[in-house]
């Protein structure tokens, strides 16, 4: 199967495309830029919100659902908000289809056409406070932690699966507080569940910063990001939580009497991930030969593959197994014994390795006689015989240890891509030869940006929150700069 | 808070709302029909999905995504498909906005206008019968069983919070099949889930049958549905399970190589229930206090309510209740120990009972002396007293026996408002003075149900899957009819 697969080096582009398609995990529809998430992919995405949701519940927050649309009257109500944000979306204009003249087909009712039209939501930020205007009328009503799952359109021109969709599935969190410190409070922490969530579900090392002027959420007065490193030395930004300050509240007027009998506006936060962390999960372990997953992610754990010489292997084989597969799913071990007998042990290996499964038992005749099985690791390729008899605790330890190896070996890749400059000919020889973050002195100006941006396609993709001051110059314009800012390009 | 709420008998229409509306469930949107899940409504749509989608892998099936957007060629492709269903839609005509000219607001770009308009699904057999044929080769890609968990959209005239709304919340399953048989036996055993679902989580006994033709999903070969009867006397249909037979295998060109070398169509089923469940759940149990709620599926199953005479009670009652919380946690019981000073314990035993919590514990200074809690059922109102060292297995007993109760109210009110005529005088008395369901005979004809439904407003519900043969006449025609048919007014 994964002969053909195209080599990172060669094509990364191609090779990345070929993973998506091969591993099952989602193809293009028929209609332009939306995506089919396959059942394998869906099943990644389920093991992500898994996760994600019980961390956003045990940060005290609900999940609620708010409506696909928007009247198109709302997306101006916060001016940046749609300069931004807002202009290339699906417009819904009529509610009626009717027979075609002919009989064969049908054709918009063009009597039923809206009064206002309604935008299909590129992001709820406007309905959601159009909501929350009548939820909060005092302090009492406050703070309000609030999260949603739904699907989001945005009519990109170039699309690639995953990574960017007309249509794609995320979350968006949208809180409001009695207070700018409690708002910011919480843009943090959620910036740093999503940290958390990257690197020890994810097994991703991320970076966490705040945005420039130029790259900040239209509407929000702070973005911030956890930015991951992809193995083609290109940065991508995984997820964002913004400060909103008071921004949407004033939008649509959403005020609370506060405890001292007074009247104030709402501060606000609104923060999101998307189904384009399958697309970084992709990026950033696989290898030629296919996916390498994280074991935490992995819809399929172990697998468990027969090699039989003889039909009646079969049965010795399944009773030998038994046992054990009983035992690794009391441990919540996701294990698959694959044995059907219409494909041969030599095409299941290819197909658990081109979808990433993190662990593969193979067990034959001379392992029945001697109680053992080959473990073969997904992500060194490296294979041992081991006892059946304690395989559980065995397979158990060695996924932990998967998943940490996993994170660390995309932490040393960072690492060794993480490079400081300190002028603008070496950062556009770094840029050009290697890639990766680089770590640049810059005067704080958008023209500055704009002037790298379009000599290098190479953007700020965040002022990290742990960045220590250390006074230099800016590499463009030579003017000061009180700490160095991250630079990449970027997906 | 709970005064004030309309009585069953006086108007239920109105309790109905008022229920939804003081519960915090759901509210109406600005657009049009389009709900806001509030979340202690949209917490009970999690525990149904929970269940539901447990039930749906236990039975072999995977979840997936397919796009939101139909392209409206597709709607026609099945004749009776577009005929009786696509025709309220919600249609994308455009995707882009630009500023207006007087610079204030946005309006919809001209020029960015598509070539073939898309449809806002308003369910997806259309988009993943044609996602099927890339899929299904050869008989070793069968079955396919698929399900979804989305969004979809029926430009609805007259709409009602969760029972009838212009966007809700479903599953959708698709599934594919060598046989005629075996998509016939996933259709029943599908219904039968979903019955199954109704009567142990829910607590609603539920009818199976198979639709008449008039009632038929449109492009179905035949509709099975499950029937609940509302404490009005009124039906509802919670939930249908569809044999498509190869129509839409012939109207996207779906074939299989079959293992004799052949080429023969797939045939198919579709299944699906929505949040008009939690309309069901509502109007099924609830009483005019408020929401009564089955435990299986109430957010929130135990409340504690502390009653504080001196404020350093709160201490004392947290350190004797902390031991029980932890045990009751540890059971899997979802407890809420609601210490708030903001509110008195009358309001708050307003506000639970209101929200349905299944069971009401207090607590107060002669509690702690006594070691005891009050206990209070919310579906039947009765109180007593409790010693607190066993309580969490009082609790977790009485939960079962809640569960069980509220079925069986159920369960009697129905059995004790079904009833059988043998005239058509008898039927339209009945249903005027009774309501419920009415078994009669009927003489199969399409003229016949559209007579009695344009006199009475009562349809046929279904043809029960377990109804004996019992030839009799027709009460409308005096044809011969080989056994009765369920009829009832319909939500």
């Amino acid at each position: 199967m994964s002969k053909g697969l195209p080599k990172r080096a060669d094509d990364y582009s191609a090779w990345y495309n070929e993973v998506v398609k091969r591993a099952d995990l989602a193809e293009n529809s028929a209609v332009r830029g939306c995506m089919v998430i396959k059942p394998y992919g869906y099943s990644i995405w389920e093991k992500m919100q898994s996760a994600l949701d019980k961390m956003f519940k045990d940060t005290g927050h609900s999940n609620a659902y708010f409506p696909l649309f928007i009247p198109k009257s709302y997306l101006s109500r916060e001016a940046d908000h749609v300069e931004g944000f807002a202009k290339e979306c699906a417009v819904v204009t009529h509610y009626r289809l009717k027979t075609s003249e002919d009989g064969k087909g049908v054709v918009v009712d063009p009597a039923a056409k809206l009064d206002e039209e309604l935008i299909v939501r590129p992001t709820s930020e406007t309905v959601i406070w159009n909501t929350y205007k009548k939820w909060i009328q005092s302090y009492r009503d406050l703070p309000i932690l609030v999260n949603q799952w739904a699907n989001v359109v945005r009519w990109e021109m170039r699309t690639r699966l995953f990574l960017r969709t007309t249509e794609f599935l995320w979350q968006e969190g949208h809180t409001a507080h009695t207070t700018k410190s409690e708002a910011m409070e919480e843009t943090l922490k959620m910036l740093n569940v999503y940290s958390v969530f990257a690197e020890e579900f994810m097994g991703i090392p991320v970076l966490k910063g705040v945005k420039t002027e130029n790259e900040r959420f239209a509407g929000a007065v702070e973005t911030y990001s956890i930015e991951a490193l992809m193995q083609d030395g290109k940065a991508l930004q995984a997820g964002t939580s913004h400060f909103l300050g008071q921004n949407f509240a004033k939008a649509f007027d959403v005020k609370y009497a506060t405890k001292e009998g007074g009247l104030d506006l709402v501060w606000g936060t609104s923060w999101g991930v998307s189904t384009r962390l399958i697309g970084a999960l992709i990026m950033a372990h696989s290898d030629d030969n296919g996916l390498v997953l994280p074991p935490k992610l992995a819809p399929i754990q172990v697998v468990i593959i027969p090699i039989v010489k003889d039909r009646n292997h079969y049965k010795l084989i399944g009773e030998r197994l038994e046992p054990i597969i009983r035992k690794m799913k009391a441990r919540g071990i996701s294990v698959h014994y694959d044995k059907r007998d219409t494909h041969k042990p030599g095409w299941k290996f290819a197909e658990y390795e081109l979808k990433g499964v993190p662990l593969r038992l193979a067990i034959g005749p001379r392992d029945l006689e001697n109680n053992t099985m080959e473990m073969a690791r997904r992500d060194t390729k490296t294979k041992e015989t081991v006892g059946i008899d304690n395989i559980d605790e065995v397979v158990d330890n060695l996924l932990v240890e998967i998943q940490n190896s996993i994170y660390k070996k995309a932490l040393t890749y960072r690492e060794s891509n993480t490079r400081e400059v300190d002028s603008y000919e070496e950062f556009k020889k770094v840029l050009n030869e290697k890639g990766g973050f680089i770590k640049a002195h810059w005067d704080g100006t958008v023209e500055t940006e704009d002037k790298i941006k379009s000599e290098t396609k190479a953007t700020i993709r965040c002022i990290l929150l742990d960045e220590k001051n250390e006074p230099g110059k800016c590499i463009v314009s030579g003017k000061p700069s009180s700490k160095k800012v991250v630079f990449a390009k970027a997906y």
